[in-house]
């Protein structure tokens, strides 16, 4: 079914056209209706734009009633635009049926907008990085966005590591999931911003993070009381960071350990999605369940959404 | 006058034994009695012993009696042990007369013991690489250094940019000083670790951030509320990063810039702090006085400590 996807650049400038060209294209193959915001290529030196014009790339994309708002790429930026933001229209938009999608610094946003109204949006693909690539997108992220552009999606699966496996069913019933990129959240401790989220289901990525810089990040989410209000930790992927001679056997493993010695909740890990092409689409601040057994692990939000 | 100058580490693993002896032989040469902490050169991954052995080497040097506490080094590693920190004994070390110093991931204890106790500690060199360097270590920074040895020391001053300058006389009075690292800081937001600080003047350095990052690093000391709580603000050196040809223009300088249409208080820059040979010894806690004139600014604690 036809769907409106409306594109629009609330971080980092577009560094090649083409790619973003590619990735519309991609959307119109698919049968979808895209529209551009007139900012989608604006730079201002790093920025898509100054602060106004992404402020404003945002509510028009608040106001477009697309079916589906999504992000050309990350980077930087909203971070520093969050007072600017007019929650409410966002939320209204989400409440028409608009769904906001994207990832990386797009956590402040999407953290932001569940902070102030409780509102929806998803965490999944960027429209350049992810449907702008050379050769054909990733098979289970298209089969994601189109469930959740459809509104077909119920849940997301995957399978943890052998070490991780339960031999009798896990379930956590009516959490919060929330979360997204590990800098982007932790960045937004002690501000507005960040949720207060209890019975939640957290996940996390990360992207050029060496392993003690994410554990210095975890630090802060778990000395701010954060992560012992969880009921679950979901660890995404933690890609292309350089590791140091110096580590000797310190590395992210080793990170993933610490944690699981700080909290109760159980922390699972190989969750498909940060900066990685396989990323299944996931609804932050919807209620979910989690269900674990074997190596299967599920997080499933019904037909709520 | 002879000094009992004690060395620990308590963050990352010394990699090359030599600097650190190179750096006990320059302080004996100064005519100070250096005391070796007993796991100075433990390593535990990339760690200077596991937690255990850190956080015994801490409370060793507020056993010491030394007149100094000097780390080795910073790296990583105290902010994984804050809790596990005996306060009282620091802040009654402190009392007798021991300067805990040191910089960069020494800002989580420094900011802690004064969060706990409103002791002061010194930020200033560690002695692998100021004192352990190939070569003469550099003589305002030995100054600094023996200043605060001795208990001589009244304040820091140092010459301001051109567009800095005040043609007429800008005092801040009575003002508690504190700061650091900024990364190091800034995941303290939200802790129980975070100094509340009003009336301040703060300072800031960094080394290896872009300033994309340094500036998503600042806004979490805004939106905190923090930055807005304070007098002044001095901007140590930001050292070693690696610009993007993506930034366009955007530098040190537009943070800079960007800072100061945020806060009230005044912005000032190249406080001779940091990831830098020439550094000056600062007292994080302290009530200080800032004077700026022309382009000259000092920092002065007079004869209270």
């Amino acid at each position: 079914m036809t769907k409106h996807i409306y594109i629009y650049s609330p971080s980092s400038a577009v560094g090649d056209r083409a790619v973003i060209k590619r990735g519309v294209a991609r959307l119109k193959a698919l049968g979808h209706e895209v529209e551009l915001d007139e900012a989608v290529f604006a730079r201002h030196m790093r920025f898509a734009g100054d602060d106004a014009t992404r402020l404003a790339a945002i509510h028009r994309a608040a106001a477009s009633g697309a079916d589906v708002a999504l992000i050309t790429r990350g980077g930087y930026g909203l971070t520093r635009i969050l007072p600017g933001i007019r929650y409410k229209a966002v939320a209204k938009a989400i409440e028409r049926g608009t769904r906001f999608v994207g990832l990386s610094d797009f956590t402040a946003f999407q953290n932001a907008v569940l902070a102030k109204t409780g509102a929806v949006t998803w965490s999944g693909p960027a429209l350049g990085e992810d449907f702008g690539v050379e050769g054909e997108p990733d098979d289970i992220m298209q089969a994601c966005f189109e469930d959740l552009v459809s509104g077909q999606g119920e849940g997301a699966g995957w399978q943890l590591p052998v070490s991780e496996r339960r031999d009798r069913l896990l379930q956590v019933k009516e959490a919060t999931l929330w979360g997204g990129n590990l800098a982007v959240l932790s960045s937004l401790v002690g501000s507005p911003w960040i949720p207060d989220i209890r019975n939640g289901i957290l996940f996390l990525e990360d992207v050029h993070e060496h392993p003690y810089r994410v554990e210095r990040m975890l630090t802060q989410l778990l000395y701010a009381g954060i992560l012992g209000r969880q009921k679950a930790i979901l660890l995404g992927h933690f890609t292309n960071y350089k590791p140091y001679p110096h580590d000797r056997g310190f590395k992210l493993q080793t990170v993933v350990d610490w944690l699981r010695l700080q909290v109760k909740c159980p922390v699972f890990t190989r969750l498909p999605f940060g900066h990685v092409a396989t990323k299944v689409a996931l609804p932050v601040g919807a209620p979910v369940h989690l269900a674990v057994e074997g190596r299967d692990a599920f997080v499933l939000w019904g037909h709520r959404h």
